[in-house]
């Protein structure tokens, strides 16, 4: 298996760098340095990325992460002190974890060099300005670029220029690489054994908590080394029954609540491998085939994300694709239409925001883009909710699906 | 059992604001919302606190949220629509999480609300300017604090003056108080049950993996509803034997690597209850009693413990606690040393940076602190590190731990 990515990235980022005069971009979050480096950090801020205008790409790792960083990155690659191999230091990210773990000094070292060799001192420097959702890191606690490293970069690129390349990631983050592709198709293969597990463990007498472990437990143990998958993890949220409704149907918080036989379970799952997310969810019954109204929602559903995949194609509006869903539900009768995003993008994080599949959105679908499409109902009268999602990369016969387009009550899979 | 804060939070801070000039915070990273409200958000962004210089702060939520509020929170509640009520909206935030889920108009309307309420127009804004280290919400994907948010803030305050509310923050957050301490006992207390779960589960036979599922899911299966626990969860680290060497010894990553008899393995645990955070690290030796110099380091590494719980009485110095614990490993005379802190704060967050326990630390502890302890040896002779941790509570008498000062090698547990 292929692991190395290419600097198809960076040529794309310089690019656009080239067009808004930008001489060098610095990148502290997790989910840049996938993009750019296929590199998945471990510690929060502990893997640092710099982009000329031209010429080479630079990944700064800590220098026990040399090996792991080799196995997906070719270019130049430099490392720090941090942790095993470093006192505490001082200095402008002294108030953030970089600080607490000593890194600064041996960053901002390699960033004066950078910035001397590619003679971007003085000029316009790219920081990642506007990311306020952000994906976390291995160890989950999340970093975020504020205002000390706002300072640190004006310092080493002696600079009062800084400027916001959110947009800029937007644009090329959106359309997935080949590399890209091979990536999700894993992390959706792993997503389907939290799925599974989800469909054994979601029964009565289980409470929601021990089904969540259930999940996350199988994507764990069975993900590592699937496929060549090195870090993985499951995030997921189990509801049942009432607290489906009383807890807020939609996004529910998972409880030590215990199914009852007829309940509604419903899984809302995050899965990450080696930086790449997948986003699923899937209502079951425990115990039961469900009311005739149930099982008529689940039926609307199905097609519903059917109709949306077939209108995402290249060149299609991110409005179009909503709204083949969400006429499907509606024409159905069916009482309790979602009120929330037909769905989004995703893949470098959990949610991604382009394209956002929202009535009248905007966004041009183009091929390669990777959707999660989560059609639904809510109400009393399901005893909750009824939502399917699933992943699915843009092509010109309509999108894909990653996973297989199984409807959650029992019924036999049916292939995409 | 009482779950209600009080507003002693918000007082503090405001006499600070008071210093310092500012006429009213805004808060939006899930961490500072339990400071000051004790509400848990539920997904990032969806929990926004607004603090006036005088008078009742104010806590907004989403409106299926409202009863989970008014758990914690008396004070003024307001609820906004989002996901199960709202369109997707335009405006400042549409770059960000609470764009993506329709809620920046309803936002925006309760803080224009209160900014004339409060004459807030035109002043002093508090915003979270340098937390580029952050707790995530309930649903994990993380939040942050960036430019639209400042552009917002501008905007509905009518003001170019945002203050950063950092310093004040850290102030206030490092010394627990009563309330918090409560929290801080349930979730040391369920970080045990995961504790013990390692202890069963690191045998030969089992992968890395299959370890930190077994302690994850002892975390949310025993401790959703424990002394009335609501939101739990384990967020652990496995490794093992020569893992721990060529990955990086300390803060290893979990792979799918087999335990063999006589590894080391060593768990690093973060363990989440309703915003509250423990951080515990425990090593064993698989299925024997380990050598000789492992149950030497084993020893030292327990005393290093002892030694800088008794070193952390009010009014000694951060640097004194890492010095008491430093000073017994080296005088031990085995080879490596731990060469990071001896510890950090803990709490609201899985790493806070106040009192942060370096050589030389100059910060000052009080009474009421929560640290985290974590001296350790680092080395080939020892088949990868040997370290403990654990959380305790600065008092007069030297800091209290709130887990059992257990040896890691199967000795039977000595109470603190």
């Amino acid at each position: 298996m292929q692991l190395l990515t290419t600097d198809q990235r960076v040529r794309q980022l310089q690019d656009r760098m080239a067009v808004h005069d930008v001489d060098a971009c610095v990148f502290l979050l997790p989910e840049n340095i996938v993009l750019l480096t296929g590199f998945y950090v471990r510690i929060p801020g502990l893997g640092i990325a710099f982009v000329p205008r031209e010429g080479e790409a630079s990944l700064m790792v800590p220098s026990y992460d040399m090996d792991r960083a080799r196995v997906t990155w070719s270019g130049d690659l430099r490392n720090f002190s941090a942790v095993v191999d470093a006192k505490p230091a001082t200095g402008p990210l002294t108030k953030s974890l970089q600080g607490l773990l000593g890194v600064a000094d041996g960053v901002q070292a390699h960033l004066s060099d950078l910035c001397e060799r590619h003679g971007a001192r003085g000029g316009r420097i790219g920081f990642e300005g506007s990311f306020e959702q952000v994906s976390p890191a291995i160890l989950i606690e999340p970093n975020c670029v504020g205002l000390p490293t706002q300072a640190m970069l004006k310092q080493v690129f002696a600079t009062e220029e800084l400027f916001d390349v959110f947009e800029l990631i937007e644009q090329i983050r959106a359309v997935k690489t080949d590399y890209d592709l091979e990536r999700l198709s894993v992390v959706n293969e792993i997503a389907q054994f939290g799925l599974e597990a989800f469909h054994e463990a979601a029964v009565p007498g289980s409470t929601d908590a021990q089904v969540r472990s259930a999940v996350e437990s199988a994507i764990a143990n069975r993900g590592h080394g699937y496929r060549g998958a090195r870090s993985v993890r499951g995030l997921a949220t189990v509801g049942s029954g009432r607290d489906l409704v009383t807890h807020g149907w939609n996004y529910q918080i998972t409880t030590g609540r215990t199914i009852e036989e007829g309940d509604l379970v419903m899984v809302e799952m995050g899965t990450v491998a080696d930086g790449y997310w997948a986003d699923n969810t899937r209502t079951v019954v425990a115990g039961a085939a469900g009311t005739e109204l149930q099982q008529q929602a689940d039926k609307v559903v199905w097609q519903a994300i059917r109709a949306a995949l077939e209108a995402a194609v290249p060149g299609a509006r991110a409005g179009d694709v909503d709204a083949a869903a969400r006429r499907v539900c509606e024409e159905s009768g069916l009482p309790g239409v979602f009120p929330h995003q037909t769905g989004h993008g995703v893949g470098y994080r959990y949610h991604e925001s382009t394209p956002n599949l929202v009535p009248n959105g905007d966004a041009i679908l183009r091929e390669g883009m990777c959707i999660a499409v989560e059609p639904a109902f809510y109400g009393l009268e399901y005893g909750g909710g009824v939502r399917q999602e699933h992943n699915a990369i843009v092509r010109p016969g309509g999108a894909v699906a990653l996973t297989t387009l199984d409807l959650q009550f029992g019924t036999a899979p049916v292939s995409a």
